[in-house]
C-alpha cells in the first residue's frame, strides 16, 4: 500500500509529476499551496479583494470558488445558463446546490430568457463553432457583472491542462499575439476588469481530487458541443507526451511563463491597438458595432435551435 | 489515377501538405524551389561559393549535395566514420559509391584510426548518450575541416522532419537560448564557420522522393544508437498532429523562423558568452580545456566497446 509523501499515512492518489502519493488531507494541502503560489507569483488579488468567480457546475470552477473562499477572498459567483439542453440544466443545478449548502450568493444569467438566444442557435446563426459563441457571451456578460458588482477580478477555473493545450495550439502556429496575452492575470484597462486563473498549477485531475476529498458534487460530463474539437486535441497529444515523460505539461507551462513571459513582454506592450467604443452599446471594441452586440442581434433573431441537431450532426462527422 | 498538380500526367506522389500530387519531373522541381528558397531567404550561400557537405549516406545528405551542385555550387564532401558497426560501414559505402560515380571530391575522417576511438566507446567512456559525443565529433571534425580547406560554408542535411522535432523539444522546455539558435543559418564568428540547412523546406518524405527519383541509392536503416530517443519520441508526435492536421508541421516550424525570429533576435544578441582559447587545441571554448579535447583524451584512453553491447543494452530497456 502507497504511503502519503507527508504523513506516511496511507495514500488514496499518486501523482507521478511530483514522483509521490499523498493522502486526503496533504492533497489538499498541496491543492491550496499550488493555488496560493499562482496567486502570489502573479500578483493575482491582495488580501480583502472582492472576486466573482465564473461559476459553470463542473469540477474546477467549483473546486476554485471553493479554493478561493479556504484562503479567506470574499468570493461570490456568477452562473451563466447557456441553453444546451439537458448539460445545462444539469450543471446549473450542481452549481445552484453547492452555493446553496454554503450560504453563498450566486447571481444566475439566462442567455434564453435574459438575452433572447443561447449558444446551440448562435451557433447556428453565426455559422461558427459553439465554443466561439459561448466565449463571446461569457467574456462580456463577466465583464459587465464584475464592473456593475464593484468586484476587483473575475476568476476563472482554467487548469494547467487547459492552458498547456491552449498554449500548444497557439505555439504550433506561432500566433505571437495570442501568446503574449496568455498569461495568467490579465491586468484591468481599457474598461476591462482583472482577469485571473488562479488554479494553472493544478491538473485537471488535482482539482477533481480536490471536489472528491471535499465531498464537492459536480457535474462529470463535458460539453457535448466541445466533442472532437481541437483543443481535446492538444490534450490528448500533451497527455500522451506526459505519459512517456511525466512533469512535461507542467514544465511546458510554467516554464513559458517564467522564460517566454520576460521575451514577450515587449511584444505585449507595443500590442495596444486603438479602441473605440461600440455605437450600440458603448463597451470598447476595435470596430463601430462590437462582436457581442452583432452576436446578440444576429442569434435572436434566428429560430431557436435545439442543442440535438448541432451534437448529432457533430457525431456524424 | 492522380494527375500530377503541375503537368496532368501520371503522379507518383502525393503531398497532402501541398494538397497535391507530382509527378518525378515536378517533384524535383519542388525540390529544387524549396531549397533556392530557403537559400535565398536565409541568405545562406551567394553564387559561386564553395561548400563542404556533411555526408552521412542517408538520404538527406546524399539529396542535399546532389541539389547544391545542380543549383550550381561547387560543393565537396566530409564523411566521418563514426565506428558504428555495420551501419558505418555501409554508410560509408553509399557516400563512396555517391561521389565516385559522379567523380566529385569526398573527403573522410574516420574517428577509430584517425583519432584512436568510435562512438560506442566514447558513449560508453563518458556515460552519456551516443548522440552526444557524436554531435560533437562531428561539429569539430566539420569546422576543422571548413576552416583547413577554405570553405565558405558547411551543409547539413537537417530536414522539416529534423527541425520541427528540435524545436518541439526545445519548446517544450522553452529552452530560450536553444530556441533563440535555432536558425537554418548560423553566420561564422568566434573561429566557428557558417552553418547552413538548406533543406529545412522539405519533409524526410520529399528528400526520400527526390533520391528515388534521382536514381541515388542511400543508407536506409536509421542509426542503430538512435534507436528510441526523444528526438524520435517528438517526430512520433508530430507525425500524428500532421496527419490530424496537414500542414501542422511546416507552419510550426516555419511560422516559429518568421514570426519568432524577429523577436528573439534581442535575446540572440545579448547572448554572446565570453569565449576564450583551449589550452590543449587553441580552439574556442567557455572553460580551460574544451569539450573535445576532454573527449578524445577519455575516449581514446577506453578500451574498444563494440557496438552490439550498446544496442543490445538499449534493446532491453
Amino acid at each position: 500500500m502507497s504511503k502519503c509523501r507527508v504523513c506516511r499515512g496511507p495514500a488514496i492518489i499518486d501523482l507521478p509529476r511530483h514522483n509521490a502519493h499523498f493522502c486526503a488531507e496533504h492533497l489538499q494541502q498541496l491543492c491550496r499551496r499550488q493555488v496560493e503560489r499562482a496567486i502570489a507569483d502573479h500578483s493575482m488579488l491582495a488580501p480583502g479583494e472582492r472576486v466573482l468567480v465564473a461559476v459553470s457546475g463542473g469540477k474546477d470552477s467549483l473546486a476554485l470558488w471553493d479554493l478561493l473562499l479556504e484562503l479567506g477572498y470574499e468570493a461570490d459567483g456568477l452562473y451563466i445558463g447557456l441553453g444546451i439542453g439537458a448539460y445545462s440544466d444539469e450543471s446549473g443545478a450542481f452549481a445552484q446546490d453547492f452555493a446553496a449548502a454554503r450560504g453563498l450568493m450566486l447571481k444566475r444569467i439566462d442567455l434564453r430568457a435574459d438575452l433572447g438566444y443561447d449558444v446551440p442557435t448562435a451557433a447556428r446563426a453565426t455559422g461558427r463553432v459553439p465554443c466561439s459563441a459561448c466565449g463571446l457571451s461569457k467574456r462580456r456578460l463577466f465583464d459587465d457583472a464584475a464592473r456593475d458588482g464593484g468586484y476587483c477580478a473575475i476568476a476563472t477555473g482554467h487548469n494547467l491542462d487547459d492552458e498547456a493545450a491552449v498554449l500548444l495550439g497557439n505555439t504550433l502556429r506561432w500566433d505571437v499575439d495570442y501568446l503574449a496575452r496568455q498569461m495568467p492575470v490579465l491586468p484591468a484597462g481599457d474598461g476591462f476588469p482583472r482577469k485571473i486563473k488562479p488554479l494553472v498549477r493544478l491538473t485537471e485531475r488535482e482539482t477533481a481530487a480536490w471536489c472528491i476529498t471535499r465531498g464537492i458534487d459536480y457535474q462529470v460530463e463535458e460539453c457535448p458541443m466541445a466533442a472532437g474539437n481541437r483543443h481535446l486535441g492538444y490534450k490528448a497529444t500533451l497527455n500522451e507526451l506526459e505519459a512517456r515523460s511525466p512533469g512535461t505539461k507542467a514544465a511546458f507551462y510554467l516554464g513559458f511563463l517564467e522564460r517566454m513571459g520576460p521575451v514577450l513582454a515587449d511584444h505585449r506592450a507595443s500590442e495596444t491597438a486603438a479602441l473605440s467604443t461600440c455605437s450600440r452599446c458603448g463597451a470598447p471594441t476595435t470596430s463601430d458595432v462590437c462582436a457581442f452586440c452583432r452576436l446578440v442581434e444576429t442569434a435572436a433573431a434566428h429560430e431557436p435551435v435545439p442543442v440535438e441537431v448541432l451534437t448529432a450532426r457533430s457525431r456524424r462527422r
